[in-house]
């Protein structure tokens, strides 16, 4: 068969793969489960994918017992070299079939290329958070990303925690709660099948799942549409968090990336994004008192979301990492959905 | 043999056990593991129990295959119902020779019975925390106690994580730490033997263990007692966290509590109070500003610790669960330490 090339986008709740040619085009997709190794542990997570691309290759019409030529992938929880190159290892000897070569990045970079080779901010927010600058010269700065015990902030899991540790906080009149607790209380209680707090203690400690958890994210997403004013509230927090990621890496930006007609680029990737009008007031604010406060050439600044997996930006990766170049037509990838331009 | 009563204290990292006689003598006396069934799981909890009280008889000069008349355990992880009743069923099943009746209440009440008859408010910090309210007429509000997940605030676990968060958000710019990060990051290095932040991962997630975990508090308290700011910071934070538990439960504290010789009598239990003067400007703090803000009646407080393993407690409450009456000699199983009266 002619060269194909193979790529992953590994997330905390799903992920996909994706199968290109040489000529940047999609040959087949599939979905699959979360596939963060420190979440599901290695074999889970190899297993996952090794499924994913093979069912990929029978959608495509390939023979699964041909490798591709390298199998480019995006994850959540691909930072750690040693862990990386376990996984590749695992991988390779495992399922020899799979792939001729192996590439690991993640899952922030493997959305930017997908998005630009220009570089630019990617915030992601699905059932954990992470940020990412990478400049013009390929250098990269992150923020956040380490996982819902020491960060996550902005995250449908941050959100999450943060609505149900209000009821908690004021039930045990600990801290007071800025607004009514009755919609988060039985959202809680309806989503988690549970009577009581006492009830919530399985959820957080034994059968804990921070997929399951983050989940309940899309209730009060419902809630803040429909009104809600502590639902309103968390997400107006996750956009202050979300945005504070960002502010933490505007002193590495490079000076060019703030000059496009897009002014600063902001990828956005992640299940949460799709609360953006939620989110927005807090987002704006946190940005705006930055730009105030020492950054007068920050001038203008827009929001990304990709159209395409980030399986594709690791496909493209994947592909170089093996001496192939996948061409990709970057603007049919990318959605430009809100600018702001600072007062002068 | 006469009568013979247990008793047992379980925390987050050791666990103690006692037996005592009619006469309310202590027998023998033995130390254990963690036996916080959430954290150990409920196997591993009832197997340390029962090896604590086994070689407690052997130690008394007793007939290890004599049952003891009663145990009363006071666990750390003690609260649900269902969850209790489990542990006492599976005790019964599976070690008939333990004990003729079992009775198990929190850390926080055994602690209270070991004190007092009468009540007080008891603010436990070790591994975790918690905070019980024991009104004169038996009535009790707590406040926390929810796990590492959804509380512990103020506890052994809380410090650590902040320390080790301060240092994260410095490094990432997320957030500026108010004091230099030198001495926290060697300490975190040394203690969980890193070289980076990433390598704190697997400590986060794969191998965590909340009490190893926890366990660096200690490092963090020989920073502050050296003169570390960063770690005198974080343990003011914890005075106030602590401070704050008592704050929540004041509107509920009978009017008698208030009026004893010592003011308000709250008992302090776990290692965290250890630290006691490197978190007193913080706790003395929020409780100078409560008092100031609505309640002056409340003119007095004093801080105990306990001089007994609130295992003696367990004991007396397993006893009268089982009709027996325990005379305990409260005066000298307690100690004050700290005594603050508001400034009228």
């Amino acid at each position: 068969m002619s060269a194909v090339y193979g790529g992953v986008e590994g997330g905390g709740t799903h992920s996909k793969a994706v199968l290109v040619s040489a000529e940047g085009h999609i040959l087949a997709e599939t979905d699959g489960p979360c596939t963060n190794h420190w979440l599901v542990g290695v074999d889970n997570c190899i297993n996952g994918i090794n499924d994913m691309v093979q069912r990929a290759k029978i959608k495509a019409g390939l023979d699964p017992d041909t490798p591709v030529c390298s199998l480019g992938m995006s994850l959540s929880g691909g930072e750690q070299k040693a862990a990386i190159q376990k996984l590749i290892d695992d991988m390779r000897e495992r399922y020899p079939k799979l792939s001729q070569s192996y590439f690991i990045t993640t899952d922030a970079i493997g959305a930017m290329a997908t998005a630009s080779d220009y570089g630019g901010i990617v915030v992601i927010s699905g059932t954990g958070s992470n940020c990412k600058l990478v400049n013009p010269d390929g250098t990269q700065v992150g923020c956040g990303g380490w996982g819902h015990m020491m960060g996550d902030e902005g995250s449908a899991y941050w959100i999450s925690h943060l609505a149900i540790k209000t009821f908690f906080d004021a039930r045990d009149n600990l801290v007071t709660s800025p607004h009514d607790i009755n919609y988060v209380k039985k959202a809680m209680e309806e989503y988690f099948q549970v009577s009581d707090l006492m009830g919530m203690l399985p959820h957080l400690y034994r059968i804990f799942q921070k997929s399951h958890f983050a989940g309940f994210c899309r209730k009060l997403a419902e809630g803040g549409s429909a009104g809600d004013a502590l639902c309103q509230h968390v997400f107006t927090e996750a956009g202050k968090a979300l945005a504070r990621h960002i502010v933490a890496v505007l002193p590495k930006v490079h000076q060019d990336l703030f000059s496009g007609e897009l002014g600063l680029p902001v990828l956005c990737v992640g299940s949460v994004w799709r609360s953006w009008e939620l989110m927005k007031s807090g987002f704006a604010q946190v940005l705006s008192e930055a730009q105030a406060h020492g950054y007068s050439h920050f001038q203008k600044y827009s929001l990304l979301t990709l159209r395409q997996s980030s399986a594709l930006g690791g496909a493209k990766m994947g592909a170089k990492n093996a001496g192939a170049s996948l061409p990709l037509d970057y603007s049919a990838n990318v959605n430009v959905f809100f600018s702001h331009t600072f007062n002068q």
